[in-house]
Parts: structure tokens; sequence; C-alpha cells
């Protein structure tokens, strides 16, 4: 289906004048609805931030099953039909439809209703799981990373269905619950349910504004490719008085193969690792360097006296364009209050490096490894495993999707979109393009600095309320750039 | 009345043949009485074992607290007078005494009732506190360090005063509960109970046989300054995706500042941190290389393939007798099972350095934080604290306590003990040298691969029996050596 769809390039060659009245007429009631039903709104978006689905944790895995099965519910709830929960070896897909009997085109909505480990607790101002409104923001887990801006479309969706009877589009909602461990299933699940999924455009909204007040959209991601080493040393711990000056610490070790991975430029060290890395266009990184950006606020923002990176790069290039290597976690030995005079027998580090088109993750992994255990001394013993891989996307700014979203941008917040890129990974964008051919627009409604991944993550009222009728006016500007034919 | 004790050089020079003799023949119902007690000896040090006197968690507080009750109830029960437990600020001291109305040289015995924490817990075979005898050995946390070994002096004045009624030595025993945190409130004790301390030689269980079959007396420690290094970078946890590529990951600062502290040579790179390190003497270099030693079998016992060290000096010269510098533990970041990409705010390490005669631990420590503060970027704040130290310790081997030492480990174990340095560190060593002019003899019991601070601590039958026998001769020998005058 999504085939024989002939794309319309311009507004003055939509379909026909007289259905775009009609459909015009009909969003008043439509827009007017999600004013009045804000309360109920924010109490429903409560419920779900309410249930912690945090995917990596196992001892949370009834918790991601509870989230799924109140989805399911809410789709039902909402009017769409054949809302599932569709089985995977890990966590659920949660699918539901909306169709009729008209051409129209068709979309696919994907969001997560995973969320990230919400620690360290003791940092959150209010319980992460508890939704909690001040000055504007909804504050809790998933608010903005992605509960709260997959929701949009659930409540646009819910306010035509209930305003007008009907959508201007043909929906498909697909769920994930492990978009946060890198989307381990996600392939399998596309790959069994490739005919439904067909579609003329995909959208997701899960990445922030530009700035406050300064709408964007984002149509570059960087991929991720996550690694976890373990040095090992003697066979247990030692006393370090008794064998102090005749070990290599493994703590030791892992500093100094952590601190060859990037060299005096910032650069990674790892052979290889920038071979296939598309370099920036003189036209974008101009473009980058048009958008409203101080290095100095970022970095009072971060609470950093300086900003770090690879040298040649502007701060914005380094963050969307550019490859980068992160240490996520690293323990070893004693780590409670006190003084223990341990030698360990190991430390482990968890460390990522963000790729962009047109690395390829599993080589990335492979060259990562090698340099490791190049790293490693004789003195030591090193294991490299690769956690999970998502490759970069970048989307055609050409496209009757971005179209439309530009022109509901404009229409819900009053002023035109800038375009940019992101730092971060949505697997599922290369997927969708590279099994079904399907572009995806990506409508985010957060802001930078909404602490995604941090405690006391946020989604500011104005952009979720905003994002509604935004998402209402995507479906609509949709339906005038894209026709339907045979059916 | 110790500065009044004249020492006895030799066996020919001793007090009276009639005294000795009496002595002699003293002897052997005491040394008689331990090989029938056996099993009453084993079962009093399982309930010692059992009490997770952990001095470094605050909350095993009341573990300590009770561990000091049951060995004041102990002391008493063996026969000594005058058993307290003495309030300090941190947890107690436990002291007793025994003497009689002769003229007989003082003995001060000291150990300590406090034990390391047991983690990794799911590495120890059985359980911690829970004491087990295999192949001839006692496990349990405590057995070896040190429990087991001042139990040893517990049980030979036993021996003596249900054996012979008597001791041929004035004992006072001091047992300490914070030697594994460094002895925090130690010296306040000393100085508060100097008089009554005064004595003509010190005895410490505290260290190991060179070797399995090789008694050995150890005649030098490494002191120890404990250091905390917390680097702080954003002021909270960030997107790795959103903000990998503009700041200094904490663990890589950490991890880079740690690379730095050695150099390609092994060598401290800490500016005049060599500076008042005391040479090893030719003859002393000598003796070391003399000891039964092999690189290749204590490298498999360790389980490492290659050892690692300061250049230019054997695996014996820098475990005794050089400063090193160890990492006891690291944390920073995501440490659960699973993959969050988070760029932490901060990260910490607890890191420490073996110190050697003449280095100056307080000076030492604030080389270190100079040090660390200059290898922290601008991208990045350090802060370091010092969480305790100890100074090194050398006993002259021209001693009536090491001569009588020597002998009682001979009449024991059937050799001659041979002299060893130790790289650990008893602070109590210097305290009483310094503050009391007492000289400390080193008699230890336990074995190289004991398991101290580790998993699996144990301590060796054979030597704790034998340390009781060893004992008994010790405090019969040096009644042989040091005379009694003014009283």
């Amino acid at each position: 289906m999504a085939n024989a769809a002939r794309v319309v390039r311009s507004r003055s060659d939509s379909p026909s004048l007289a259905r775009k009245g009609v459909r015009e007429a009909n969003l008043s009631p439509v827009l007017s609805l999600v004013e009045r039903e804000k309360e109920r709104v924010l109490s429903a978006l409560r419920q779900l931030i309410a249930i912690p689905s945090i995917s990596t944790k196992p001892e949370n895995r009834k918790e991601v099953e509870r989230c799924a099965e109140w989805l399911a519910t809410h789709l039902s709830d909402i009017g769409m039909t054949n809302s599932r929960i569709v089985r995977t070896a890990g966590h659920p897909v949660v699918t539901g439809e909306w169709r009729d009997d008209q051409r129209k085109p068709e979309l696919l909505v994907y969001g997560h209703y995973d969320v990230q480990p919400p620690e360290p607790l003791e940092l959150w101002s209010t319980p992460p799981f508890e939704a909690t409104i001040r000055d504007n923001r909804i504050y809790g887990r998933g608010t903005t990373d992605d509960k709260g801006q997959f929701f949009i479309h659930l409540k646009a969706i819910e306010a035509y269905l209930r305003g007008a009877g009907t959508l201007p589009v043909h929906v498909k909602v697909i769920l994930e619950g492990e978009e946060e461990i890198g989307s381990p299933h996600l392939g399998k699940f596309l790959a069994e349910n490739k005919e439904w999924l067909r579609s003329d455009v995909a959208v997701i909204s899960d990445t922030p504004f530009f700035a406050p007040g300064v709408p964007s959209i984002c149509y570059g991601l960087r991929g991720n490719v996550y690694m976890e080493v373990e040095v090992v040393g003697p066979h247990q711990d030692l006393h370090s008085g008794s064998h102090g000056g005749a070990v290599h610490n493994p703590i030791q070790v892992l500093a100094e193969i952590i601190a060859q991975l990037h060299d005096h430029d910032g650069r990674i060290t790892i052979p290889g690792f920038y071979d296939d890395v598309r370099p920036l266009s003189t036209r974008e990184r101009k473009s980058f360097r048009q958008l409203p950006w101080s290095d100095a606020r970022y970095a009072r923002e971060l609470g950093v006296r300086k900003l770090y990176g690879e040298r040649g790069f502007t701060t914005l290039e380094r963050l969307w364009a550019r490859p980068t290597l992160d240490c996520h976690g690293i323990w070893g030995g004693f780590t409670s209050p006190g003084s223990k005079t341990v030698i360990p027998s190991k430390a482990v580090a968890k460390i990522s490096m963000r790729i962009v088109p047109d690395q390829r993750p599993e080589h990335i992994a492979k060259l990562f490894t090698t340099h490791a255990q190049k790293l490693c001394p004789q003195t030591a013993r090193v294991s490299v495993k690769c956690l999970h891989t998502g490759e970069a996307a970048l989307v055609p700014l050409q496209s009757p999707g971005v179209e439309a979203a530009a022109v509901a941008m404009t229409k819900s917040f009053g002023k035109k979109p800038v375009y940019q890129r992101e730092g971060g990974s949505i697997p599922i964008i290369t997927s969708l393009k590279r099994m079904l051919g399907i572009d995806t627009v990506l409508l985010g409604f957060g802001l930078p600095d909404e602490n995604a991944h941090a405690p006391n993550e946020f989604l500011d009222l104005g952009n979720f309320f905003g994002g509604i009728l935004a998402a209402i006016h995507f479906y609509d500007e949709l339906s005038r750039r894209i026709e339907r034919k045979g059916e």
C-alpha cells in the first residue's frame, strides 16, 4: 500500500478543495476538546508515569508487563481497534490501529513505554514514579523519554475520534518496551509484522526542541555501540599490604585502558574508528552555526568549568555529527564507606560509542574489542562484550512528512521550526527505512535540559499540550500531501 | 618499671640455674594441657569468629561492642585480673592483666578484635562468620587477622595459669577494635594509659610465616596513607546521546588521573614521593635474596600471568621495603546489569600508598593531594581526602625479645625462623616505640596465602596449636633474658 502512494509535493497540489474545506472545518471541535480535557489527560498520564517499566532491570519485568497491559486497555479506550500485546522474547510490543473504508494516508506512530532506571534516587526532588507538576512542568521518570511524548499522539487520536468521529489518516501505533536496552527484539517484530506495518510515513516524538520556545524538526540521530570491559588480575582479592608491589592492580589496568581511549585532542584512538565517518558538508556546518547557541551558557547549564571534546569541531558538530565515546559506569573493589585495603581481583567498566553515518555498529564493536585487548598489558586479562548496537540515521528534509511536520509545528507554536540533528539514538528509524522503506519524521516536544536518563526528568506542559495540537495539525497536513491510490 | 629492667643478652647470663630448673620442670604440664584441650580451645575460637566485628561498617557497631564484651569476659575466665572495656571515641579497647608479687619481666600483648568486611560474600566457600574446619585449617573472617592469632596468647596464658598456677612474666593484654580502620583512637588510649602500659617488650601475632613450614620473625612493616579521590564533572548525570562530545566524562577524568600515578617503570609519579625513602642496604638485599622464593610460583599462586612493579627491585624488595600505590575501590555511574547511557556527574576512587622508613605519612598525604589536583584537567574538579595514615616500622634484630622469639619458634616448630619484613602495616608498633620506648616482637603464625582481607580467610591449625606452644616457650625464654631489678 505504501508503495502505491503518490506523493503530493505541495499544498497547491492537494487532492480537492472540497475535501480540504471539510477537514479544516472539522478541526476546531478537535482542537477545542484538547483545551477542555487538560485535567483528564494529565490524570491519565500520571497513571502511566506511575508504572516503573524499567526494561533493563530483571526485577521490574512484571511492571513492564503491567505497563503494556495498561496501554493496550488505553488504546481501546481512546477508540482504536485491534489493540494487542504482542509477545517477543523480551518485553512485549503494544499495538493499536484505526482505519475506516476511505482512501487515506497510512501513518505509523512509534513510541517506547520502557524507561531508564531512576537511580540515583536521592537526587530526585520528587519521587520518580509519582508524576508531579510544578512550574508548568510535569516531573517523573519517562515524562519526556518517552511516555509523555508518545502520549501526545494517543491524545491527538482521541481528540479526533471524540471531536470529529474520524481521523484524516489511517493510524497504526506501536509502543515498544525495550528501547532503553537497545531494542533487541524489535527487528524480529518488524520482520514478522511487515505487511501490517506498511505505511507512507512514520512519526516519532522522542526528541527535544532546539531550545525553549524554538520548535525543531530533527533529521539526524547518532547510533550507539555499548560495550562492557572487565579486567581480571589475581584470581581473588588480595591484601594490599602483603601483595602491593607485586601485581598490576586491575583498577589501575582498567584506568590505563580507559585513559588511552582518547588522545590529547579528544579524538578516539581506536585504529580505523573514523574511517567510515561521513564528513560534514560545508552547507550543514554553516546551518549549524546559524542556530542560536552559546558554549558559555551550555557549560553553565551543565555545571562544568569548561567543555571538552574533539578538537577542530564546534560543540553542535561534536554532539550531532561526530562519533564520541563515554564511560557510563565503573566499579571494582571496596566501594562502601571506610577504608578496606584490598587489591581487587577485577574491575569493570561500561563504555559506549555514539556513532554517525556511515559507521557500521558491528564493525565498530569489533574494532573496540581488538583495541581494548591490545591495550591490556600482559600483567592482566581483559574480556570485552558488546551489550547492544544501533545504527545512526539521517532523514531527507524534502519529503511530505517533514513538510507536514513543519507546517504543523508553525500552526501550533506560532513560529517556523529549525532543522537540527540530535546526539542520541532511536534504532528503529534505520530499521523502518531498511526493512519497510519508510521515512520517519522526528516531531519532538521535549526540551534540551529535560533530564532524560537523569534525576528530575520532566516535560514542559506548554510543549505537551502544544504537541497534541501539533500532532492534530500534522495528521491533517499529511492527508493534504499524500494521496492514496488503488483502494 | 621498664626503665629499671636490665637486659640480659644471652642464656649464659640467665639469673640462676635453680630458677631456670624450676621453670623448665614446670613447662611440661603447661604444654601437655594444650594437647588435651584442643576441642575446647577451638570451640571458644569459633564463638569469637562468629561475631562480625567489622569496624569500618557503622551498622556493625553493636557487633563490635558485643565482641569486646565477649573478650572481657573471656579474659576473666582464663584467669586474668582487671579485665576491662576501655571506652574511646570509636570502638573500645579491651584490656586484661596478670601479675604476682615476684620480680618478673613485663610483657605487653597486643591484638585487634576488629575484622575486615567479608565482601564479596559470594566468593566464600563457607560463611565468613561461621568458623569451619577443613584440611586442618580453620576458615572464617578474622581467623588469621587477627582474632585467631591473638587468641594464641590467651590460650598460652590460660595454659600457664591452669597447668602451673603462674606465669613466668607479668602480662598486660590490649585488644583493639579499630586496627582495620587505621587505629584512629589508639594514640589517645596509649597516651592516657602510659603508666599502666610500661613494659620491657611487646609481642604482636598478626603476621604470616615466610612460607608453610618456614617460621619467621618479622622485623619490618610498611606504613599506609589512605586517600579518597572524587572527580566531579557536570552538576548532574547526563544523557550520553544528548551530551556526549561536550563534557569530559568524570570516569574518564578519574581514569586519566589514576593512569598517570605510575610511570612506565612502575614508579610512582608523585613529585618528592621517594625523597625520604631509606635505601635498602646491600646486606639486607643479600639476605632477602637468600630466602626460598620463586616469582613464577608466586605469580601462579596469585593467578596472574606476570608480576608487576617498580623496575630495578626484586619482588621481595618491592613487597617489603619499597613504597607502593594501589587502588582499593572505584565507582561511578551505572553499575547494575544492563546498559544505561549516562554520563555520570561524578566518580570516586579509594587509593592508598604503602610507605617505608623514613617517609612521613602526613607529608605523603599532602604530596598526593597536590599531585592529584595538578593532574585534574580544567574540564572537571577533584577533591581529595585522607582517610587514615600509619607509619612504617623496623624492629632491631639484636634485642632480648627477638632472641627469645627465635628460640621459642625453634622449640615449637623444630627449625630456626628466618628473618623477614612484611608489606602490611601495624601502626601501633611505631606508637609503642615513640610514646613508651617499647620494642615489639612480631611473632606471627599465619601463612602467606591465608586470604587476610579476602574471601576464604583461614588459619592453619598446625600453626595455631604450634603457636600456643611457641608463645608458652616465648614467655619462658623472655624470663631468662630480662631480669627485673628494683622490685
